[in-house]
């Protein structure tokens, strides 16, 4: 098929209309939260505290910046692996980034924080941060397939679907999903792939020997797995109850991704001919403890139990790589660039089977009453919770995150699919000869 | 010229010379501030302080980190787009930002925080960088073309010209500069400037080749771009007041960072032919946001207003980087390697001027008495105090660092001009193998 | 010598049997300490903490995550200078850093935090990276020259001697290492540097080419250098005792490390026929201000006494580089691909004995009574302390880690030198294509 790639007035356009229509709502609805305005001297004399540092800034900042650094640095350079798509990795990356956090701070203000009149923002930019990494997954299954101009469709359109679903896991279903297993990972991976598999190329093999790394380009992708792997913790306990719970799901997190470098070594060793290791299993099979960790991180799972979901996480996903991806492929008609399956998706349904598995088992002797009120947050809503419940309640959100993001998937993909966005042809797909100067 | 670029004494003696004057000075005059200080126990009870966190360090230390970042990695990187200057990039600039850390940490000591006998150093550390940084600002103009001899003694003068202005605006004019985007970005970029046009180079084209990028040149060049951007909002909050007025220091900046993106991305397919965007606006245009929020990050700019700094930044920066450059290098002789005239200069006079409007628009339906008074540090100075005075205030700042800018770098344009210092011969610039082995 | 570099079942079998191991041993040992236990709650009430912030948590993660990233990507990255061996120095680093880090937390949890029943872990995570960066020093020695089996091995053993280490001089001697120049990085040295006199090759030169370095590598190198630069000042504070000590080291790391540069730069052009520099001494020498800051970080040493540790440190470490580590090769037989005798063994040497220099000279007048108490935690053990002796228990606790080093690194030499653990021949060392496809 041929399309125009002439980006000239499609993509000035797209991003000049989408940034003026933030200004706009910005300003109508948009305000800063007491934490960040300056009647906060105020209300602290109100509220009798003795100190600055009890507001949020400084229980979440640290927090955040690293969450900050995995999206843009930790999920653009991992996908530099592509030998002639650096620039689209890291840029198109960047740009889908930038969008994504002014829309879902939007999106997650209506539903999560609006007064009635105004969003009030506060370091909820971490929320931000964390429903464009969904869109960072998606973007790696469609990646070096389609034009900066359907990415950010894509954005728009993925964000506003992340919120809804977000808000009918925590706010309806009252599920705990403190790292996104089920809401940013699983969510983010079946719905881009299920945009791939509308977007299906039968010819791709055409831009065939563009899809390798060559040796730099492979070390450039380290950069971007180091980072998410060393801050991974701070992802899965940035937006965990003070204390303990952050604490816990920082160790938590630090098992589990130790753990699963040992496997994925181990697997990609195992599974080659004469025992050579694979960069593309390095690179993104040592993470998936972070994803299968992401609901359980600040539950009683104990050190132990993390170091196992690590060691069945880097195994499921080196598997995936070696099995699957070719798999998915030649029969499903789904075109994985990164093997976001292997990395999310299958890690995702991990991670969110070991939190209803863990939930259902909690109890007072290793919670403790009030530690156990306190990490479920039942005080706030009813007094006839008992794990079994959230147990299944867990399972629930599981599916339903499943189910928006196929349903969800379906509806972008064909969006995606009118011929006028600027997609590359297949011959030119993986290269960034195409957009850029 | 012919110029003798053998720094085999030159170099070292410069360099021991300077290191050695800092020992004596630092054992003079430097001691640790309480909070540094193993008195500081006492100090506690005494004060009735009831925790550790009340400790400077807890409230400074995360964001201190990242503005070395900045400083080191991010300004580093980012000159290493040029093929064969990316040692020089990242060393030079490793050099002349660790002595400028030393000699600021002297400087601003003595004019900020001496007490008759002793300079008390703390979490100051994070000015020492802020005042560094504007000299990366200005290495960014005359990148290439200089020796490591010429950038210490560059570094000593606007070192020690940064902190008289610093001294004027904050103390004398007693204007808000949160961000630096008067005392960092626009006193660098002008100064850098200046210095650029004394050295101006008739002759330069015949080392043109190397002034072009290629591929892994300009993915590592995005390391800088990306680090920069990421921490911006710790750049801008970090030496804010206490609570509120950092926690909205870094909303602000994100807003506009995130919204600069876009409009860069914009009017770089627009200016281009058939609508290709080119690298050299991503890695600098993208950042123009962060420091035209500069001097009003803590103030009630309203995230709406953020983002409108933010695009329009985007788009005066990318517009320079198109029309702005070559004029200045055809027109007035001015060769700007980096284009810091587009990333800092106008950026930064935006900056100012948005400061000044803020300012003389603050009122207490805004900021609340107690807040208006906090954020201006009001209470500390007289009661006459006004908006519109503040306006006026700020508005002097930004001319008074431009003058600063302007005349400085004329004199140490042409001290720098002197044939001594081993800089390259035309035909030798841009090219690390001058001074690598 | 001809071994069999197929690894195909040797590294999968090591790797799930070590990690198979961990979960056993941490399902046994390891439970959650009470600021991550859901009991916290409760714990607090019981204390009376006015602050969720009291939770060691908020003292310790940003300097933890820190040293995270000094741990994965500055020693990572700083290897990847070999023209041919990026994937493995990241990877390999990756390896032995995840399976050390469990260790470490097995091995100091016994000897450190273990309640007669349990292993009670927190924030202590700072300590586990901390054991694995003297694994990091040693592999610097035989980068290149050993298999990953071989590294997971010389890893379980260092872990242990270190933890034993470790032991005699922080709970035996009692003596002050707030940045381990004497437990992680002379031991570190030492250890790696016998390890690698053991494995001499003589006929090392046929890989001779691949030994060097290219363009990119360096610029690779540079940031591992630059992340490990920048970072140190958290790495020299980050145990310390709060408040007061933690800002102290850092002003003081700041201080030496800023010196360090540009005694290495002076020194690397002095020793150069016509003053070029050499990017190995910028990369490295440049670091040694940190190594030999570590032991007197939290002490008075006062800042102009950190600038003459730097000093020193970048004067000795450049000139170890240039006639030092031929000498050893040539004469001692020990080959030190990456120069740690001259970033970590020198400078761990110069920072044990200034420590027990500072150490001696230490008085109230200095330090205040409390604060002299507090920092040399001299109240928890005995009345009879006084600075003359600790000074002679730091100098005991140097010799301690320098013979340790020495006896252990014979020992694991040996069994590593046994023929079947994967090693590569002669003229395949220095080649990723040995170990990855």
């Amino acid at each position: 098929m041929i399309w125009n790639t002439n980006l000239r007035w499609r993509l000035p356009v797209v991003c000049l209309l989408l940034e003026v229509v933030m200004i706009v709502l910005f300003g109508v609805f948009v305000r800063y939260d007491m934490d960040a305005d300056p009647h906060w001297v105020e209300e602290k004399a109100i509220k009798n505290l003795t100190t600055d540092l009890e507001n949020e800034f400084y229980y979440r900042y640290p927090s955040f910046q690293d969450v900050h650094v995995m999206i843009f640095v930790g999920f653009g350079f991992l996908m530099t692996f592509l030998q002639r798509y650096g620039y689209s990795s890291v840029g198109f990356n960047f740009l889908l980034a930038a969008f994504g956090i002014q829309w879902a701070l939007l999106m997650q203000g209506w539903l999560h924080s609006f007064d009635g009149r105004y969003i009030l923002v506060n370091e909820g930019l971490i929320n931000a941060d964390f429903c464009v990494g969904s869109v960072c997954v998606a973007f790696g299954a469609v990646l070096g397939k389609v034009s900066p101009v359907q990415l950010l469709i894509m954005t728009l359109l993925q964000v506003t679907l992340f919120s809804v679903n977000e808000y009918i896991l925590l706010n309806l279903l009252e599920v705990k999903d403190a790292g996104g297993s089920m809401t940013i990972h699983a969510f983010g991976a079946y719905f881009g792939l299920t945009v791939a598999w509308i977007l299906y190329r039968p010819n791709l093999n055409q831009s065939e020997e563009r899809k390798s790394s060559v040796y730099h380009s492979d070390l450039f992708a380290m950069i971007g797995t180091l980072f998410l792997w060393m801050y991974w913790p701070s992802f899965n306990s940035a937006i965990s109850n003070h204390g303990d719970a952050q604490h816990r799901a920082v160790i938590n997190t630090y098992c589990s991704l130790a753990a699963c470098v040992l496997t994925s070594v181990a697997l990609s060793s195992a599974l080659h001919r004469t025992g050579k290791l694979d960069m593309v299993h390095i690179q993104n099979a040592s993470l998936a403890g972070g994803v299968g960790l992401g609901t359980v991180a600040e539950l009683m799972i104990l050190p132990f139990g993390s170091l196992l979901i690590g060691f069945i996480c880097g195994i499921v996903s080196t598997l995936g790589f070696v099995y699957l991806t070719p798999f998915l492929e030649s029969r499903l008609r789904i075109q994985d660039t990164c093997g976001v399956h292997n990395l999310h998706g299958l890690p995702g349904i991990i991670g969110g089977v070991a939190g209803a598995v863990i939930a259902s088992i909690a109890n007072i002797d290793l919670y403790g009453e009030e530690g156990l009120a306190y990490t479920f947050g039942v005080e706030r809503s009813k007094t006839s919770w008992n794990p079994n419940m959230q147990g299944r309640l867990q399972a629930a959100g599981l599916f339903v995150s499943l189910a928006m993001a196929l349903v969800g998937g379906i509806i972008v993909g064909v969006i995606l699919r009118l011929p006028f966005w600027g997609q590359p042809p297949d011959e030119n797909c993986f290269d960034d000869a195409v957009y850029w100067e």
